[in-house]
Formats: structure tokens, sequence, C-alpha cells
């Protein structure tokens, strides 16, 4: 049942660790909460660096430096 | 006032189909809690294969055996 | 897969009211996308109307007029 | 039409400052992309300090340092 | 530790407007709560006018009236 | 910079569990993409067992057969 949203900037997150997220949280819902891995949902969404801020600036500008 | 967010992964989801997901779920505020279609919001987040996890593995890799 | 968010402000919605949206947001996903309702979640947030807020004003503040 | 989600922990948000934040995004909204308030939502969620982490801990556990 | 999301439709939203949003968000969080802006997250999320819907329609819908 | 959002029903998730969930998590952003623990956010929402549905029915509903 669980739903685990993973949101970071979009800066080349390759495949590989999209599925190492993925199997990863499932673990961490199946060990902690003994949650059912067929129904444990992960989605990872990928911001454009333009689009995350922190600190006043854009994830781009602190980049920048 | 209510805000509802559908999110699917982006297998082909037409334009139709967006149009179907909009009318059915306002249908179902103005139905169910006599909400005010003017200020109902429904968005829809279309997310990548690679980006949804189910039973450990991406629906990229689920989709592919 | 499909994952849907339904906000709505916490003035009394039924545990009835809860079953039908459920079931008629699940149906839509059935019926437009052709999903499959055992991995559809429908998750319901009920927020404080001091806590949503809409042209300048909390929805406490427009209900009291 | 922004829907603007604002998420802080539960350390006793005034009803005052609640009506603050919704006017001043609202009003951020209007300023910066011209948006119309009456379509403006802007809803405030109050985490539970044990149930925000940063650091590798609970905000609870950083507050009671 | 705020986290603030805010989503819009994709109708070319500018890279000063999204520092702006930044800015005056994380101002408001500062003013009116007190909050670390070096805690404080704006994420930004642009909507397919296709995949926001509003009064049964979609914004793609309204905007070609 | 992640920001991570866990949903679970409010099933009795306990202080210990939390703690898991927050230093397993944070873990495993530091390890896969190599972020930084002090701005790296867990939030994790309980979610009433009426208001999540899944397979056409309430949590509660399942739970009770």
């Amino acid at each position: 049942m669980p739903y685990i949203n993973i949101k970071v900037t979009d800066e080349g997150v390759t495949a590989e660790q999209k599925k190492a997220l993925i199997r990863g949280t499932t673990e961490l819902m199946v060990k902690v909460l003994n949650k059912t891995p067929n129904t444990t949902f992960v989605v990872i969404d990928e911001v454009n660096t333009d689009n995350w801020g922190i600190g006043y600036e854009q994830v781009t500008e602190i980049r920048g430096k």
C-alpha cells in the first residue's frame, strides 16, 4: 500500500540509479513496515534545476558559482 | 475547491483520454460532494516508466518481460 | 498503476462519500485507461478550512460570510 | 490556475500566520505570473515533527537537543 | 524546513519569473514563520495545458475559445 | 536537495519505525545519488484507512474481511 514519491533535480540520474532507488525504497518498506512489494509504488520525479530553489536561489544559480 | 492529481505512466495517454479523465473526475466531485466545477482542478502527471517502480522493479522492466 | 490523490476541505465527508469517490475514480481509470483495479490507489486528503486558501482568503473566512 | 502546497512542521502555526501565507502566496502569483486570485489555490499541510526527517533525524530529535 | 510546491501551467514561465517565485516564496517563509532559507525548498512544476482541467475542460480547450 | 514523501496508512507506525524510515531513505539518497543529508527531506504522511482505496475498496473494508 505505500506510495513513495522521490523528488530530485534532473542532474543525470541514470537508469541504474533509478533501479537502485526503487529496489532500496521498496526493501525499506518491506523490512521496516512489513509491506507487500507488489502494492508498493515508488515514483521518481526529476525536476529541472531552474525549477528548484533553496536559500533564495535556483539550483542552476547555485551550481553556476 | 477540490484538487485532484492523477499520476499515471506516460504510456500514450491520448488527448481524448485526458478529456475523459478531467470530465469524469469533475463530474464525480459534483455528484458525490456537490462541488463547483469552476473551482475543481484536475492535474494529470505522466510519469516515465523508468521512474515508476512496483514490486522492486521499474515498469519499463515489467513491460519488457 | 495509477495513483490518484483527491484533496478536499474537511467539511464532513462521510464514509459513504469516500467509498463513492474511491469506486468512481477507480472505475474511471478502468474504463478510460484500461487500468487494473488492484494496482490503482486512491488517496483522499481532508484539509482543514483554515489551511485552504482561494482568492486571498481562507475557506474558513469565505464560509463565515 | 496555480495550485500551491506549503508543507511545514506542525509547530504552532497560528491562524494569522496561515492568513499571511495565503495572502502572500496568492499576491506573488498575481504579481509575478498575472494569475487570477479566484482560481489560485493555496493548501497548507502541517506535518508532525516525528514525521519530518532532515539529516538522518526526526525534527523531534533535532528540537530535543 | 518548509517544502513549497508551486504547480502552474507550462505557458511560458520565464527564468526570471521562476527566480522571483523562489525568492518571494522563501522570503514569505522567513518573514511569516521565521524559517531558515537554507533549508527552505521551493519546487515549481510546469504542467501541460492538456493535463490541467478546470470546470470540466482542459486549459487547452479554455484557451482555444 | 531530495524531497521524499512516504504515504502509508495510519495503522500504528511507531516512532522507532519512523526513525528507521527516515534513516534508511536518507542513507539511500547518500549512497545511490551522493546527496547531502542536511538538505535531504523525508516527510511521512499517515493516511486514515477510510481514505485509502485499492481495488475499488477502502483499506478499512479490506481489513474488515
